[in-house]
């Protein structure tokens, strides 16, 4: 077992072992890129370090025989003034964890050794700085003293040497510092300072293993999802100097640009300059353009070796350097983060000058980022200069900004009035406000999680959607909010909602128009290619049809016509519906539905023409519907002719203790079938609507929350006898299909007997994830953060499908749907069909396609394209 | 293929074929018995007519060659005056659906025949008689003419002839009846009644299948779950007459008493009658004893058909006889209905009687029949007399009569003034009320269904519960009953429920207490033997554990926690521990409730001793124990020092959309660990306290609503480190066990995984029944109702386990469960655990034990010997 590796021992595909900064080190001196040299301590050294809490003698000595070696290949002496071996001693895990681990630097420094070495250089200020600098560094990150108490003493003896600055100290000045911190150390440490080199060393790398398991670093690996037992790598590095002088100097450059994708270098550096002097912006850093002018050669060496490294990684490379006295040296590479439509750019633009397949671009871009290409955006300049006021969950993406109403009723009045931009605000919303939800231009809540009503409905929507805001108190009854430092915001209040970050801005911030450039374009023909999954979307109206057309949705995989019932117009006439004592009344309320029903359709059918349209009968449980103000009852009771209170008895009657249990779904097919023989009257007439315009449409009729095979077979039989009927009376050949969703666990073990009768599936996994787990989706949120805390569980299993235990379920319905009916048609239709991950299991599973909201389809597009291209290179 | 069979060619076996009384009339000649003879046309003749909507002539013919043969046996002439050949039609399905189905009686009779038969036996009354009736059911039966047109008819006749009894007709006035029905069937039919013998036949054969499909048989048939594609057999038999003078008669007997079990002849029999006349219960029926003085042949030939019946069936029989002219003639035999007592008996005395095996006696008695033995029951002559005042479901069995009480307060305080026999009568009952409900003798709701909390935690109690009973008008506001005759019940009016049928009587029935003899403890050894099922009780309580024991339970399979807290004394902390803002205040109540839980678990384990007894934490949603009424807030909020106002804010953020798939089971343990601590704390300091007294005991802890392995892991090394921590500051040496329950259906999808860290796994088929279909328990019976009515369920999932859905995920539980842990202990504690065909489930797929009701354990270990039984004969 080899727990130490030299830097040219190494490559980049080692990233497990020498974690990310150390691979990339070792894959730049194998090609040859001037890195200081140094060696990497491994992640499973640190493992076991953990394990034995001891750092074995075994790697002891493998760290001491390698930096014997590090001083053979850099002609310099650790510990010895004469030419002195200084490290930097640095973390580097698998994945970056910026900022979460400690550093060491200018390490094998001792008053021996500095004297020597500000001998040589001739520049006694400098080299005691850095010792002053290694000795608190030291002090903090190994022995765990309060930085303050040598932060104190520095600016303890800046007064008394009468000086502001640090640089006006002199180096006699920096070597009493020394000394006087020397002291400090040994009041704590109750020993002297160590001067000898190969022990700072040892202490150090063990230093750096500990802060593994420090509280900030733990907190980060549960929010991002890093396993503990991962550990992180040490790298140990020749110190280079970009203080040196004004042939010396730092900074971070990207080969190109990370916004926009423009094929040009892109950064910032400091003429005299340490990392740290980049990072605290005391200084302003320059355009790295003008680093052409000040040392040309050093700027055509780091354009070849940006080149070099584009070639080799094919990819944009986010780089850190050092010149010192004008040699150049890379101390880090890795791939650069990037926008959305950079990275588009990018992937498309490296295709065409050769360095990637197109599969492998289609890798490069992740595809839940695609996402933002399809919203406004606020202007980044004007969102730089603003503090946010509150943060909630970012619960559906996009920038929203208008004036803010409590309520939806109130907001249609000020739309009728002229008023464009508005902003629904409320503790949660309900169905009733969905109207009010679509004229907003955005939603913000106090409660509810990711896959609250609101959320749901507004990503249903493509609408920008801040939820479960829990900082403001949002009072709906005086129309206020308060913040949280006091502050109180009224009806016509201009409020910005990024449903990007779930931030909250006071006032209106200016937005811009999403741009599909010609890179999108391309791209996602690419993706089209490769992909064989089909990408429906889930729309109830003309308007989300045609975006989604737009966008390159091959159908509608699930239009829910509860959605339709909520115009103001209609759900009288479906209350009536609901709360009709008998078939007749009933029957009469439904008939004056089934015309807008009807038009419905008809134009969804329109818009989609010879792709498939999927309509699922009604599916909520009946009382979501039922009045509410006593002026509603009060209008519904007279035009049922019967008493209030008889009305509040039946209205009463309808609550359930689990509506996501209860009466909903087929079940109100089986006890109301005028219901879904209505919906098929609709439906049907309308496709022969079509048909006399010439227009061959597919209607699909799904029956929701199957649970029995003799429950199809009835809800069934009465939807072919409607539809058959329609069709001979009008002379007709209108086709369509039946399907069941399957969303009950129940169905997924019985799938076979249900192909028997269905030919389609569209799995519903919203609800068969709550009712796998148990969790209801209402109430879940609440508890589950302390499972997120407790590192319980990662996600939300609302969000990417558990494939554990859900998929499980999904696979076996898939099997045994197939088993039966061989060419049966397999969809998804929940909140998971627009997530990349579900996506790529979906493909995995053998499901024919996706269906997910509008501004998810190019995101679908793309993430079945990568499962297809995985799929493939996995054979 | 042959469609009709003469008695001589079938036999017992061909019962799916011939029907259940055709096979036993073919046995019964086949073993020489006096059968008048006859043929039976077949159950297919039946399916086939239905599909065809017409008679073939194939099957036409091959009856009328049957009447031909049956001529030559019988030495009679179909339609012939000389000898004439009388016949009945009767049905005879595979499983008696008595009364449902259409009979015709003197078949074969015209005016011809009737005169020459009228002069041979000399009886012209008797045959003309005969012949009337034959007419008007042949015009009931074949032509559905109105009954009341011929009923009518004889009435006026009876007027015209002044006469008051039918007995006082003469001959000539019924020969004046025939005609007169004659020409009524006439003015129906537009021709005359048939004179053919043979085309009487035909179509009364074709009527009898008609009458397969009569509204009132298939109503019968949804509601006993009969397939309607069975079809029913028709019998043709000879007529033999128990009217022809005092030396005939006819009468039912049973071999032995269906009530005791007493092995004597038992029924009555009626002289010169009809089987009509028995049935209609005009003149009293004779006690079968008499009968041997009064025809001393014919009762030793009855004693000595018994017996051969007995031995040859292996079973009690049921029989029909006739005597004609002291000629007896058996007419129908049977396996006999019977109480659970005789039942038992009867098992017993054939084992003894060398006539079964052990095995063969403990497969003749049905299982779910035993409960009957445990419960009080009403005086059973003193229930004859009474009329119920209304119906509700027979939610759990026994008797009840008491002084009704409408709110559980009320009841308490009318137990401390004395009063002992209370019946509490609620619209539905909640958490609140349990501990009225143990104190009352019966429980009677208004609403909810068979698994409604009345119904759920009165079976738990085996306590008399009729539920939801709409009839009745609860208001408890005035404390009143209204009665559908407008009757109206005060509090303190005396009430009997009987929970096994559902009716509801006015005033007190005495009771008698359960007898347990003799032969029952013996019954239940030879299944002890037997069975290799384990049996559990379900019990939360001291007396539960007792009396469970009493009936031989194994062990505890389910301590329900939650129901330990609903007594006064410990609501209000637990109510605290709720409503705390804060981990400390939490904890502070949690230490109050502490020794009563302790106390619970030590006189659990006291009772079950060596017995392992399993201890679910806490698992229902916490709001389920919020207080109610303002008083309740507001000393509550007191206690908290919170205001009102803030504690009802508290409370109602407490509320969730789903309970069910709420905060709740491990759920609370991971959001407050404090609760899971405390009761393991309890549940091992009792093991202590036990251990200290010399007396070894066997915890197990069970984690309720696990769904995920990490979720498991943290719960439970939370109880470890508590317990760990306690047997070590004791110096004790208790063991436990911990496990979880399986009641999500993830939890059987990951059971693989499950059963790395669960020691025992106890399926939870309540919740996981609720989940696999999407069946809310508490709202699903108000929408099943309609799914029963259209014959899409056949039962209630939550009273037998659905294996076709739900047992498939418990299967795939069990599997997974043994591939990890080979000997993982599996139980089943759901409601299921006491049903019997649940238990043959069980045991084929390798469950260890089920737990059940106190009062279902012989239920249980009856069944588990069945299984076992079962399961050794198939293989």
């Amino acid at each position: 077992m080899k727990y130490v590796y030299l830097f040219k021992e190494g490559n980049k595909d080692m990233r497990n072992l020498l974690g990310g900064k150390g691979a990339n080190l070792a894959e730049m001196t194998s090609i040859g890129l001037p890195v200081p040299q140094g060696f990497t301590v491994t992640t499973e050294a640190c493992c076991k370090y953990m394990e034995e809490d001891n750092l074995s003698p075994k790697i002891e000595k493998e760290i001491l025989d390698k930096i014997e070696e590090l001083e053979k290949i850099t002609g310099k002496k650790f510990g010895d003034g004469k030419n002195p071996l200084l490290v930097s001693v640095r973390s580097g895990a698998r994945d970056s964890m910026p900022g979460m681990l400690d550093t060491i630097l200018n390490l094998g420094m001792n008053d021996e050794v500095c004297e020597e070495f500000a001998k040589q250089i001739g520049d006694e200020r400098f080299v005691y700085d850095s010792y002053r600098r290694f000795i608190s560094m030291y002090a903090d990150v190994v022995m765990n003293f309060p930085k303050e108490d040598f932060l104190d003493l520095f600016d303890e003896i800046k007064k008394v040497k009468k000086v502001e600055l640090d640089t006006e100290l002199t180096g006699d000045d920096l070597k009493e510092i020394v000394q006087i911190y020397k002291r400090q150390y040994k009041k704590h440490a109750k020993r002297e300072f160590p001067s000898d080199a190969r022990e700072q060393l040892i202490e150090a790398v063990k230093a750096v293993f500990r802060s593994w398991n420090n509280s900030r670093a733990k907190t980060y690996r549960k929010l991002n999802n890093i396993p503990d037992s991962w550990g992180t790598a040490v790298n140990v590095q020749e110190m280079v100097y970009g203080n040196r002088g004004e042939t010396s100097g730092t900074g971070v450059a990207f080969t190109r640009n990370p916004a926009t994708g423009e094929k040009k270098l892109f950064g910032e550096y400091l003429i005299n300059a340490q990392g740290e002097d980049v990072v605290a912006g005391i200084r302003t850093p320059e355009d790295i353009s003008t680093l052409k002018k000040k040392m040309p050669e050093c700027f055509q060496e780091f354009e070849r070796i940006c080149n070099i490294l584009e070639n080799h990684y094919h990819d944009m490379q986010d780089m850190e350097f050092t010149i010192e006295n004008k040699k150049l040296y890379m101390l880090q590479t890795r791939n650069g983060k990037r926008t959305a439509k950079a990275a588009i750019k990018i992937a498309v633009d490296f295709v065409k000058e050769g360095l990637l397949t197109k599969e492998e671009a289609l890798l490069k871009v992740d595809a839940s980022s695609l996402e933002q290409l399809l919203h406004p955006t606020f202007i980044a300049k004007e969102l730089e200069k603003r503090v946010s006021i509150a943060h909630g969950l970012a619960a559906s993406p996009g920038a929203a900004v208008g004036k803010i109403y409590f309520h939806a009723e109130d907001l249609k009045k000020a739309k009728k009035e002229g008023e464009v931009d508005m902003i629904l605000v409320r503790s949660e919303t309900s169905p009733e406000d969905i109207e009010g939800m679509n004229i907003a231009n955005g939603i913000l809540t106090g409660r509810g999680g990711m896959t609250s009503h609101a959320a749901v409905v507004a990503r249903g929507m493509g609408k920008c959607c801040v939820a479960g805001c829990s900082e403001i108190i949002i009072d709906e009854k005086t129309k206020k909010i308060k913040l949280a430092d006091g502050t109180i915001l009224k009806e016509g209040d201009y409020l910005s909602l990024d449903g990007g970050t779930g931030n909250v801005y006071q006032d209106a911030i200016s937005l811009e128009e999403a741009k599909v450039t010609g890179d999108f374009a391309t791209f996602m023909k690419w993706a089209d290619e490769i992909r064989t999954l089909g990408v429906r979307v889930n729309a109830d109206t003309e308007k989300d049809a045609m975006i989604a057309k737009k966008f390159g949705a091959e159908g509608i995989g699930l239009c829910r016509t509860e959605h339709m019932f909520f115009e103001s117009k209609r759900i009288f006439h479906f209350r009536q519906m609901i709360c009709a004592e008998d078939e007749k009344t009933r029957k009469k309320a439904l008939a004056k539905i089934l015309p807008y029903q009807r038009d419905d359709f008809y134009h969804l059918f329109k818009v989609m023409g010879k792709n498939s349209t999927t309509i699922r009968l009604l599916d909520p449980p009946l009382h979501e519907f039922l009045p509410k103000t006593h002026e509603e009852v009060n209008k519904l009771a007279n035009s049922l002719k019967i008493s209030f209170k008889e009305l509040k008895e039946r209205i009463e009657s309808l609550k359930e203790f689990n509506p996501m249990m209860g009466h909903r779904g087929c079940r109100l097919d089986v006890t109301y079938p005028e219901i879904a023989k209505m919906q098929t009257r609709a439906i049907i007439e309308a496709a022969i609507l079509l048909e006399n315009e010439k227009i061959k449409v597919r209607p699909e009729i799904m029956i929701p929350l199957i649970g029995d095979v003799k429950e199809l077979k009835y809800v069934k039989s009465m939807i072919v006898e409607e539809a058959e009927e329609i069709i001979k009376n009008n002379a007709s050949k209108v086709k369509y299909k039946i399907g069941t969703m399957i969303e009950l666990p129940r169905a997924c073990l019985i799938a076979d007997k249900l192909a028997m009768d269905a030919e389609f599936f569209s799995f519903g996994t919203n609800d068969l994830t709550q009712l796998t787990y148990g969790f209801s989706r209402d109430d879940s949120e609440k508890f589950l953060e302390e499972y997120y805390k407790k590192g319980i569980l990662a996600n939300s299993p609302f969000t990417s499908l558990d494939t554990e235990g859900v998929g499980q379920l999904v696979k076996l319905g898939v099997h045994l749907g197939k088993k039966t009916r061989k060419d049966i048609s397999l969809g998804i239709c929940g909140e998971h069909g627009g997530d990349p991950k579900t996506i790529g299991f979906c493909h995995e599973i053998g499901l024919s396609y996706v269906s997910c909201s509008p501004y998810r389809i190019p995101v679908a597009r793309l993430a079945a394209a990568q499962a297809s291209i995985k799929a493939n290179q996995s054979k």
